[in-house]
């Protein structure tokens, strides 16, 4: 193990690399030209525009006022001012409970620090088991709960220790749930009138020979819930028609490029090979191969749109139903409506701009099938993605890529390079994998059907949580890759499993706090540079931009992505758990991680990202759980430890660790967790009730009429003029006349006849 | 291992006694004084009476009609003729799905028990692995797998088997599931108006200074459900005076028997001792004490009324709220109310007859603790009860017994006496403790604190099935008390324990045969019997019946105890399960079990039982979740063996198997679950409307008024008279003043007045 020294070293250099990240910062968002890049949140909210100050024309690109960079640090407090409720409005409670995620990191372990260093550290540092023993000891080991002897009664300290660290965090995380739960409930009272407040989602509507689906979800409705339903919009199965103006759209892009480029070189027509991604196969005009290619895209999209129109196969058994009512809309989401529950499913509606229209036409019966395959390809992905990459990797060695390219040769052959290749290969491939794994488990979560991007992205946390917890904590705890664990662990006995990680928990101490520097510190620090985003920028400003619109879309605030974020939080609330009894020494660098990503995500959430949607601090649940999770697995791991170390007396009283805080866990999911699920009526009533005595003559249903249409459908960049295809139908939908012939003496009800009316729908 | 003759004998011993009890049964039914032992049911539905027939007095109490004797088993015939729905009207939709499992057992094993002998036992027997090999072996030991030799390609066939088998069970379960749950909802459609249909439970009414719990529920409800709310009744702690009413029953029935002695021999009155038990202490005439005992419980239970009426703290925070259609009911019952979602809690109401009202007095804060503590209490009790029965087992020796009742010295130092006593007493403890197990597992789920007897009887089901499964199917294979095999389990690596248990599991065949024809045959026919309600309802007949009204409080039809009984039938089906591959010879058993226990319960269901309450079936699901756990148990156990038997090709190729099986089991869940959980909307207003069509002036509020009033308060024998404390407020009901100083000036919503109801209620 590491001394304390080499650890200092190893921070020297991530700090300097951090403060590097950090003054490379705060130059390059003072130069003007990079406005757009770290603050495009401002220009979006329409407080900033384009550079605008008078002055010399390098002024626009260079700041050159040098005072300014005297202050170079002096973003953290700018970041920190910003009070919550204020952040709320300015970005989204989504946002500002994310915030609260770190807040909880240090809530949490800054008390148990102190704890830890004020109790644990002496009691370790004072007994001399490793000192007496022949092996060469550093300072380090003598502050963890290797350096006591076995049977030492010095375990009742750990003991105690683990309880009251663990009723600390406890405490925390039920105050922080508290907290969240009536900050989104507020948030939910107070925003504005949103159609999701008046909307359900009615999924698996049966086919029916006699009706139309628009026409059978309006009977159904007007003859179940008769005094509150409103208006409904049905679901076109527009994917393709989705594809084609992206496909479309990226032409465009093309041709404003090449047109571009011709008109900075005008005496060279830009050309274009047709072959496999532009690199061999026949030359042509770039510029009439685009224009031809949109004409073409133009003809097809026309075409797609008059086929969604009038083909009744484009409707999907979908609907978005909207009610008179908060309190309608919040009954019928929660209650079941027919017999086959799995029949007119509803559920609380997404917002608008969260609905993940794709999945919307996926065929109900198929989704208990696809997630089945997802659980079997996730297991497969977690335990056995090593197999291919090492398959890859045999693959890919120098004398492949000598036969590959063979034009490389000379220069491959040159020793120096040969080397780096050979040591840098192997490599490659792991990297691109786990670079591209978010998006695999987003693909994953995509397959499993759910139909709002905030789900998808929870969904894909948890699934990343589970990756990382297999292959980097458990997988860096005992070396071996997972499949190997995963055999050995079958092998073990289930009281074993935890001896063996207890016993090498430890030792992986200095290891982890490595990784928390590199991975946490400099990671962070760099994570406000957005280097990406700042080469895409300036790369799409010269070669794309030509009107300010244009800037506008180049400019990409991203947001934070919660799919690959949370989870890597999570690591480190894992880490700080699970060594703040065995080894204290790795607190203050978890403490240290959380508030410096706490400064730097406030000021990406204030100055850049621009989240897609507003899911009301959803997310917390889960939050809550894998953090009970990791207290859980702290206590099995210390159990196991003390197991090794023969403290016979204290280590049973740790067994009632986990039930208890178990327990803790199923409290909180009775207590809070509805807040986040389920809408009460008593809310809804009230915010009806303020508003139909504020607003007696609202016009509800031209409110809700096309608040659900499928973007595609939208007033568009270039197709503006076009009619939803709602909008014939929606005419003609107060009187549509039932064509079922078994009813045909069955008067239709009334929407406003109350109770009366009757029930002659099965 | 047992050879096949030694079974035979076995099996004719068993079916000897069997038939002994069928033939009992046969001759004292046909006994007019039995009559209301054996076909109370009919009684209790009017159409029998006691006997009547005209003739010599001796033909009132025993039958002479010899020809009837000889048509002894004709009650079979007559048990089977009622049809399904028939037998619904008369017994309700619980006995008649309780029946179904029994039916299920014999359509899931009847064809596996074909297949298995055509195809597994050939299969088995042309093997000869055992024969080679020294050890002696009986038939029976050849047509098991372990006549297969290791790593035989035969293996494949028990493999295609299993796939067989369990793809067979899975499809009578899920088309089992459909039936049912379609039963229960015609059940549900077609039955006639219940309270319950109407009515939620409302759990936790937050504590209000202002305002009474019936004033608060009443406003509560006007504000939130306002076009739907009718009337509500709140709960009153009566458990005190439930249980003066009950003790005083007890002294009357003391009295009347001590009166009916005084009235046979005048001579003597009749005398009762004080102390402990009335065994020991000063003598006292009982007909004084009794009746002055009665007196005073008179004066209590008059004052214990008076305080109920007017204490507010003898109110509960718990009320029935009814609703004026089902559809509002069934709102209500599905949704949340407030933003905290532990007040106002709602719930569908049981059904009058099956509300636990002592429950409804538990405050809810504490529910969470009470499960808790049951939930680790079960636990001890499953693997640590051997424990205290082994200590009571060492104290209860034969000088133990003769030093605490020294008279009985002599009669106990007889040498047979002695060696009788001391061969029977160590299993004394245990078969008490077994009685007694029942009663102690509903005695855990009432400290739960769930509020209908039918959820406690699914919650008793629950943990009886973990304490069979564990106790006698584990503790059988595995010898050893529970805990000996948790230690050994920990110590265990994950794959060797379904090795032990795999390799363990085909030796145990010839004792699980004779336990299946000991407690399942003979149990089944001494069921019939009904032994004890025989003897307990001509102790009564004889010392305490005065009038009819006596005689019909005598006889005790009993109910199907769901709680002990059903998970018995499960440990049947585990065994039929896990055997059917390893073990075809212990099929035919299990289905001769399910045939006659079939039999001998729709007798039972027809002639006596009389249920308490009806669920609709809403056991099902647990019923059938605990299939499910069998098949998988045998999946993994069948996984073990083929471990141990070295058949590596075949072997991996049944772990997909309990990976589709839970799939299989979720779908299902999905499916049909919640059909016995919630109630759709479409069958509400269906139901609704057709009723306001049928009777449109229907006083739904008198219907309900009383409905959910506890029955201690209920006309009574004794206190007909009473008023129940409810009807005082109900008059002012409907002109509830609010004493709310904050909201003077809001006026109250009109009930009728829809949808401009201020909702000034936090």
């Amino acid at each position: 193990m590491a001394t304390l020294g080499d650890i200092g070293v190893s921070a020297a250099f991530n700090i300097l690399s951090a403060l590097v990240f950090l003054l490379a910062f705060a130059i390059l968002r003072l130069q003007p030209f990079n406005d757009r890049v770290y603050f495009p949140k401002w220009y979006l909210k329409g407080v900033r525009c384009s550079p605008s100050r008078s002055g010399a024309f390098v002024n626009k690109f260079v700041n050159l006022d040098f005072r300014s960079y005297l202050r170079f640090l002096n973003w953290i407090p700018e970041a920190l001012k910003m009070p919550e409720s204020e952040l709320i409005d300015h970005a989204g409670l989504d946002s500002a409970v994310y915030l609260r995620i770190y807040l909880l990191g240090l809530k949490i372990f800054v008390p148990i620090t102190l704890l830890a260093f004020a109790v644990l550290v002496p009691v370790n540092w004072t007994d001399n088991t490793l000192s007496k023993s022949n092996i060469v000891v550093s300072d380090i080991d003598k502050l963890t709960i290797s350096n006591i002897q076995n049977k030492s009664p010095r375990f009742w300290t750990h003991l105690v220790m683990a309880y009251a660290f663990t009723i600390w965090a406890c405490y925390v995380l039920l105050r922080e749930y508290e907290i969240i739960a009536t900050m989104r409930l507020h948030f939910l009272a107070t925003e504005h009138r949103r159609p999701d407040q008046f909307t359900v989602l009615v999924r698996n509507v049966p086919p029916d020979p006699d009706e139309s689906v628009t026409e059978l979800v309006e009977h159904f409705f007007l003859v179940n819930h008769p005094d509150h339903y409103l208006t409904h919009q049905v679901v076109y199965n527009a994917n393709k028609l989705t594809k084609l103006v992206k496909e479309k759209k990226s032409m465009q892009n093309w041709l404003d490029f090449n047109q571009l480029k011709y008109n900075r070189n005008p005496s060279q027509r830009p050309t274009r090979k047709m072959g496999f991604l532009g690199l061999c196969g026949e030359k042509v005009d770039a510029i009439d191969y685009y224009t031809s290619e949109i004409d073409r895209l133009t003809k097809e999209e026309a075409l797609e749109r008059e086929q969604i129109k009038t083909n009744p196969k484009a409707i999907m058994p979908v609907a978005f139903v909207s009610f008179k009512t908060r309190w309608a809309a919040a009954v019928c989401a929660q209650t079941q409506q027919t017999r086959n529950p799995t029949l007119w499913l509803t559920e609380w509606a997404p917002e608008p701009r969260d609905v993940y229209w794709h999945n919307l036409a996926i065929p109900f019966v198929s989704l208990t099938v696809r997630r089945l395959i997802v659980a079997v390809a996730f297991f497969f992905l977690t335990f056995f993605f090593m197999i291919p990459i090492a398959i890859v990797q045999s693959f890919a060695n120098i004398e492949g890529i000598e036969k590959a390219v063979r034009f490389l040769r000379p220069v491959i052959e040159i020793k120096f390079i040969k080397s780096l290749i050979q040591g840098v290969l192997p490599g490659i491939a792991l990297k691109i994998f786990l670079i591209l794994l978010p998006m695999i488990l987003m693909l994953m979560s995509k397959i499993e059907g759910f139909t709002a991007i905030s789900i998808l992205e929870r969904r894909s946390a948890g699934k990343y949580y589970i990756f990382l917890l297999i292959n980097v904590f458990l997988g860096s705890v005992i070396t071996g890759a997972a499949f190997e664990q995963l055999n050995s662990f079958i092998k073990q006995s289930a009281n074993q499993i935890p001896r063996i990680i207890g016993q090498a928990i430890p030792m992986k101490a200095t290891f982890f706090i490595t990784y928390i520097m590199v991975d946490g510190w400099a990671g962070s620090a760099g994570e406000i540079l957005r280097l990406k985003p700042l080469i895409i920028y300036h790369l799409k400003n010269f070669f794309l931009v030509k009107t300010e619109k244009d800037r506008e879309e180049a400019m990409d605030p991203g947001s934070i992505d919660f799919a690959s974020n949370e989870p890597q939080i999570q690591l480190y609330f894992l880490l700080g758990l699970v060594y703040m009894v065995v080894t204290p020494i790795l607190l203050p660098f978890i403490v240290v991680f959380f508030g410096l990503a706490y400064v730097v995500y406030r000021h990406q959430i204030i100055n850049v990202y621009n989240q897609e949607y507003e899911s009301g601090a959803a997310f917390w649940p889960d939050v809550h759980a894998r953090i009970i999770t990791a207290l859980i697995i702290f206590q099995i791991i210390l159990l196991g430890l003390m197991g090794t170390k023969e403290a016979a007396q204290s280590a049973p009283l740790l067994i009632a660790l986990p039930v208890l805080t178990i327990w803790f866990h199923r409290f909180c999911k009775n207590r809070y967790e509805p807040a986040f699920v389920r809408y009460p009526l008593q809310e809804a009533m009230m915010k009806d009730t303020l508003e139909r005595a504020k607003e007696p003559n609202l016009n509800l249903k031209g409110f809700l009429q096309n608040a659900y249409l499928h973007p595609v459908f939208k007033g568009g960049d270039d197709d503006s003029g076009y009619n939803a295809p709602d909008e014939d139908l929606e005419q003609e939908n107060l009187l549509v006349p039932t064509k079922r012939q078994s009813r045909r003496n069955t008067p239709l009800p009334s929407k406003y006849s109350g109770s009366a009316s009757p029930s002659s729908l099965p």
